[in-house]
């Protein structure tokens, strides 16, 4: 079930999925709609559920879209209860189970877990759980194991819905790391990854894809220097790459991110190393002069975090292996 | 001059400006190009000009925009000189000055600044400079010593010009900070500042704004806890309110924003301590209990950065002082 989040265009989840019917995940209920007036049918929106959202779920389950939802709380179930009660409406819901402590969800043995599926009755539909902890590994044993954690926390989870007598047709788990490492889903119905579609340097500094896997960039152009400082100044401020400095506790910190020719060509020690809304720095190393990098001349960058940079932009243009160009939009607000 | 920048839409700028030839800064031909359709005459776009950017710097000023571009070095100043000449174009250019040290621009006392003026000859109008290191400062005096030092670097390069013969109509000055604290801006033709539309949490700690002024929040619903850690889970990720950590290094850390009532009321000592893409984190102080906020509760975010903030979003919703509502596009792009 992949996560759509990422690049958020129809045009991708083309490439993605392997047909409408297929499974994908998706962030907000705008891309639910936009996926479901698509075509698209098995979603889940994988954040926990606001009581207030509920009518938008159930007009999109009316038309016939398996919309998934998401709960980690007694309260939440009460309120998808009394609304499905109230208006005739079937939900399908997962509990979040929190694999590593990192942000939502029960643990596998918390006794809520029985309490609110049994809640939940017919409505209650599976188990899902996200390492995001895996974010902070650096080596393949580290990323097992939050892989394993995280099939076993939903196991355990499963286990003990079983023995309360309640079914769990959908186990889900996975974030890109834990996918790309585990070694064990054969009793997991499905792996949710997200950024695995572009990459991006904290993937690649966790060890997930190397450098050349990383297929978004922004471009950016030379409109200044300051020769003293040995500064080159571009137009790719924040308001291009974003805020985001993932990497900034990462082994290799790439600033703002990594600098390339216009062609991909990564320069080796040059990256993005400040921002403000439409500034961006490079400082350059020693070995580079300032007069290295023409005024007018065009660079690329690469993000940081691919889903960050990507929400900067309401156009991707798309450079396709036949040289043609298109462009794709992004599904914009919540 | 106000910069348009931080709302960027074209409702704002009926308030902002007194009449469609007042003039007004932007940080995007997008944003030239908008406000231009919208019936603005007078616009300076106050980042260095790329040579491949000429070309829609000329149509706007053939269709009688004055349009004014920034510049700060020789080679930016041949490719408009080079596209002028074979153009049959006028443009109006403001060389930047690097009155703080802080990002782009030439020193006042740079041989560069008359060498780049004559270059220009006709096409030259005048100087800019901006303290964006006015945003390090946290005391009125700090604040005023900014603002008298970018007059002070626009009049010294000023007087340099002068006796090398040249003329020097437009003298640009400002950042929020300086505008607002600067005492004496008699012989300066204008000066720009852009946050104070909505001001934000950096601005209150740099002593420019009360926490009261700030008239831009996001709206985020509570849709999870975690009793032992504390926690509030909301939906108002970074998607929502940006990466920017202005207030990091300031006297007060707010980490994500600060966290109001619906109402607007702050709530003391509870901010927005950490962000997903669509999750926000808010670790509540422990004269708060997790039960004093109910799942599905609204709450409003103070932005560290209104700039940042609202870069997120697409459209504003205006809450008016008759208690109507209005929504505000924004200007997006480049």
């Amino acid at each position: 079930r992949p996560h759509l989040k990422t690049l958020r265009t129809l045009e991708a989840a083309d490439y993605l999925l392997p047909g409408k019917n297929a499974p994908a995940t998706v962030s907000t209920l705008a891309e639910a709609e936009a996926y479901a007036n698509a075509g698209y049918t098995d979603l889940l929106y994988a954040v926990g559920i606001a009581p207030a959202k509920l009518a938008r779920v159930a007009q999109l389950r009316q038309q016939g879209i398996s919309l998934h939802i998401l709960l980690d709380t007694p309260e939440q179930a009460t309120a998808v209860v009394n609304f499905a009660q109230l208006h005739q409406q079937d939900f399908s819901v997962l509990i979040e189970i929190d694999s590593d402590d990192h942000r939502g969800g029960i643990k596998p043995d918390a006794s809520q877990l029985v309490t609110i599926a049994a809640q939940l009755g017919s409505h209650f539909s599976g188990l899902m759980t996200h390492a995001g902890g895996s974010y902070g590994c650096s080596t393949p044993a580290a990323l097992q194991t939050f892989a394993q954690q995280e099939c076993d926390a939903i196991r355990k989870a499963r286990q003990r819905l079983a023995e309360a007598g309640i079914d769990c047709p959908i186990t889900s788990v996975g974030s890109t790391p834990t996918a790309h490492f585990g070694t064990d889903f054969n009793d997991i119905s499905e792996v949710r990854a997200g950024v695995f579609t572009t990459f991006d340097l904290v993937m690649k500094n966790i060890g997930v894809c190397t450098m050349d896997d990383i297929a978004m960039s922004v471009v950016t152009t030379v409109i200044g220097y300051n020769k003293e400082k040995h500064w080159l100044l571009t137009d790719s401020g924040w308001m291009a790459v974003s805020r985001d400095r993932g990497t900034a506790n990462q082994a290799v910190d790439y600033n703002y991110g990594q600098v390339c020719r216009l062609d991909g060509t990564v320069i080796n020690g040059l990256t993005l190393t400040g921002t403000s809304q439409e500034h961006g720095v490079i400082e350059l190393p020693q070995d580079y002069a300032v007069d290295d990098f023409a005024i007018g001349s065009q660079l690329r960058i690469l993000p940081n975090h691919a889903c960050a940079t990507a929400a900067m932009h309401p156009v991707y243009h798309i450079l396709k292996s036949d040289n043609s160009h298109e462009q794709w939009q992004r599904i914009i607000g919540w």
